[in-house]
């Protein structure tokens, strides 16, 4: 392993934080940027260097992102500062942005152009994956020279896979946020059940845990669910993100899911609800206040 | 372990038979009804004796019932030449379907004046859990006398809960199968976006199972969809009956859950599209075929 890459990571919310962290432990030298420099104390104080995107882009082989919005992404790769024309040729961007598939296919046209690499590698696993170093990668673009990336995210993660061309990571990640969407309207509705049905709900998501009724969902967010701990792992706010593009992306398609319909309803109302900034087992708190409304 | 115990089970289709194979197995002697009796042979060969539900209700110590419908619990239990008149004081009935709550604690109260131990027991695992024998058993009951009904039951199961009184194991199993409705339909979405989107559907399902989207649903059924396995786990028809038993539990609570609204019309149009001998894995067809309607 090469420790001498020169790494830079740009986000350090929950996700980019703990992934930046497993990296420093290993002995990279990485440069980090966030908009909200708070959020990166920590890492400085275990030895990151603070820089601007620009100079992260001039001065790493590797550039990392872990950002909230496609239209950050945006701004940050291909906006009028962007760090893509400020790269090195050969050198490697890796968007770990849930984000859109299309703008993943622009970014590697024009990293291509400037003999860059690009890869779309949105992650899963919450930031309970993340702080254990067990995520899931799921990459888009080129096979080729793609040795080098792999060898780093292996730092935090368990799994990694390229699904093939460029914006196939994100397609990849829309499944998965679409089999996540309706697993946690099952998850909290079967509680919510439960709990009006005077079960003993810690016994009964214990027991279904470990039956056909078990899932991620279920027994990660289940518990805290449970203890009333709504924080975020995952934003609301982000989560609804995903699922529009999810939604433009079927509409695309030609595909209608329900599922998915139903999930940006709901969690679209939390954000009126001012759920936005808590975690997506707050669905919870929304189910329960359009039921006391009904009742 | 007292393998003495005379032990009569009344239903041996896709489930029962798998449970009842465990018990000859294991060393029990047991005398079995089925309705369709073709669907007995192999116990017989086995060595299970074939008798009527009133010889079985008039022999045995253990009286299981694994059916498909709660109307066909009410007629062999409680019906004109039901079970439960004909069983001998202190012994035990147990009922593995999948049924009403309300008819549990009717069956419990009748069996309670007749000095009978009464269980509502469903189970959860689908057909897979039987034939490895690691089901798990939500149990509504009392406490007092269970041990002698675990006994027998482990021989199947790798997981049994007395989740409280009469009703309450039917009513973990409405929760169980709210959660699995809204998974499955997640789960079925993110495949058929992930087919529409190219992708290498079979290596997606592979890494997802690993992540946030992981569940007993994609990890399972998920390979059966890809391979155009429809076959029955777990019939549709018997799915909706469950279904509709969740929806009328939830209305008399005051609970609206529109994930399990949603579950119960798309079961609901496969049995119009006659779908309903098949499994609930099907969905996947039912969603192809309104999808292609859409189109």
């Amino acid at each position: 392993m090469n420790l001498t890459k020169k790494i830079g990571w740009i986000g350090t919310g929950v996700m980019g934080k703990s992934m930046c962290k497993h990296l420093l432990n290993k002995g990279y030298e990485i440069s980090i940027f966030n908009r909200t420099a708070d959020k990166a104390s920590e890492l400085i104080e275990m030895g990151a260097k603070f820089l601007k995107p620009i100079e992260i882009a001039q001065t790493c082989d590797y550039v990392f992102l872990m950002l909230g919005y496609p239209r950050d992404v945006e701004e940050i790769v291909i906006g009028e500062n962007g760090v893509l024309k400020n790269m090195k040729k050969g050198s490697y961007l890796i968007d770990h942005t849930t984000s859109s598939p299309d703008l993943a296919v622009k970014i590697y046209s024009k990293a291509k152009e400037l003999e860059i690499n690009s890869y779309d590698a949105p992650v899963s696993g919450g930031d309970i994956g993340a702080r254990e170093a067990r995520l899931v990668v799921m990459v888009g673009g080129d096979e080729e020279n793609f040795a080098n990336v792999e060898d780093i995210m292996k730092t935090y993660s368990s799994k990694i896979n390229i699904m093939g061309s460029a914006g196939k990571g994100q397609h990849t990640k829309m499944s998965n946020q679409i089999i996540i969407a309706s697993t946690m309207i099952g998850v909290v509705e079967g509680m919510l059940y439960a709990q009006k049905a005077n079960l003993d709900v810690d016994k009964v998501i214990q027991l279904l845990g470990g039956g056909a009724a078990g899932s991620f969902s279920l027994n990660v967010y289940g518990p805290r669910i449970l203890k009333r701990d709504f924080e975020p792992g995952f934003y609301v706010e982000h989560f609804l993100k995903d699922l529009e593009i999810c939604l433009t992306e079927s509409e695309k398609m030609g595909l209608k899911l329900s599922g998915l319909e139903l999930a940006y309803k709901l969690y679209y109302s939390m954000i009126e609800m001012g759920l936005g900034k808590k975690g997506t087992q707050a669905l919870m708190l929304a189910l329960e206040k359009i039921n006391k409304e009904n009742s």
